[in-house]
């Protein structure tokens, strides 16, 4: 039997990277998750990504320390607040404070040096060109400009040993096709988390633009989302 | 007076970006310096950085806090012995074991971050293609392919407000070119650090690649390294 090629997945522990590091799981693929602490507030997504990681059985799970907020810039990490209650037509409209300056390049750098020390040809990330809240690093060409360079910028790629990968395979897909697609290969939803404002106990907000949009990829789906389950319990 | 643009410089507070700083501010940049504690075993070039920007007057410094070691995979960010002794001829052959993986690709996303966040357009690093010691992410073809990539990841790249240009001013200069165009721009070389593996008191090894090209820099330039006589005083 030949053995499975190991994949790098950025998991955050939300419904996307999740559903991301299903699929990579689904295509044959060894998973080695990598997660950040970058001076976000919503830091109990690391919690969530420990609880994922852990319910898929990864190989390793990395958690890199990196501190964003030596910049500023954003109102992920910053005291500023997070948007509220933004109408859809807002949310596809500009770029939201929440966007942190140049974290997806700087995650998917990690991640291509994590690669190359595993030996990986493969990264996985849970980009969404639609349901995307107007991110610029989040669009397809974006990341089809950070493959070629990445193969520029490796060993293998150099001397041509192996060509680096970037999977993003949520590109195309709506918020209610990843839950359904996701649901499909089991995941379980309860234990992921998307809010980027939630209480001490991982309650989300329901208000900010990831609860709204993950809200509304259940409701378009037809399904109940198992998160809200756990807080509506008496 | 038109007000000066401001630029990102990547400082290591060696030899090559030392150089760099004066050549941004030459063409009339004011710098910003980025630099980094990656568990680097060099830590002491942190001091070198600090003490270049402080010299330099530059507009802010940060020292950006991101541990590498997480991976492993170099032998500048793990107990594994730093070559020494090796001659040019095998220098210029393959990779060394000092390669950290991505490590440009993770400096270049920071500062793409570190620029975004002032409203910069320019980001200067001393990659160099002829002494380069044999790293992919040194060549130019490498840093055309990030700032292709930059140009799609960033908020004023999308808006079309402002195109990010990565500057690599030694790309195509030999490292005797390097000390001479620093000379000329009044560069003091006695306060940088160029050593993988210099003593407690910053002296250098003189014997890893690293110390051994800047010592073939000063020699083809015919000129004596000040940082030498710093430690050859009585």
């Amino acid at each position: 039997m030949p053995i499975s090629p190991k994949a790098v997945v950025l998991l955050s522990g939300g419904l996307d990277s999740t559903t991301v590091l299903a699929i990579a799981r689904s295509r044959g693929f060894v998973a080695c998750a990598l997660s950040f602490r970058y001076g976000q507030r919503h830091i109990i997504e690391i919690d969530s990504a420990r609880r994922v990681a852990h319910a898929f059985g990864v190989q390793d799970h990395v958690v890199a320390e990196i501190d964003l907020r030596v910049f500023g810039g954003s109102s992920l990490t910053t005291e500023a607040e997070v948007p509220k209650d933004r109408p859809a037509s807002e949310m596809s409209r500009g770029i939201p404070s929440t966007y942190v300056p140049a974290r997806n390049t700087i995650f998917l750098s990690f991640a291509l040096g994590y690669a190359e020390v595993l030996g990986a040809s493969d990264i996985f990330i849970g980009v969404n060109a639609l349901d995307y809240s107007g991110y610029p690093d989040c669009r397809p060409e974006y990341i089809d400009a950070f493959e070629r360079m990445a193969n520029l910028a490796t060993k293998a790629g150099v001397e041509g040993t192996a060509r680096t990968k970037i999977h993003a395979p949520l590109s195309h897909m709506t918020k209610a096709d990843i839950v359904r697609a996701g649901t499909a290969l089991g995941v379980d939803y309860s234990i992921t988390s998307s809010c980027y404002d939630p209480g001490a106990d991982g309650r989300p907000c329901l208000r900010c633009d990831s609860c709204r949009l993950r809200a509304k990829g259940f409701r378009d789906a037809g399904l109940k989302d198992p998160l809200l389950e756990r807080f509506e319990a008496p």
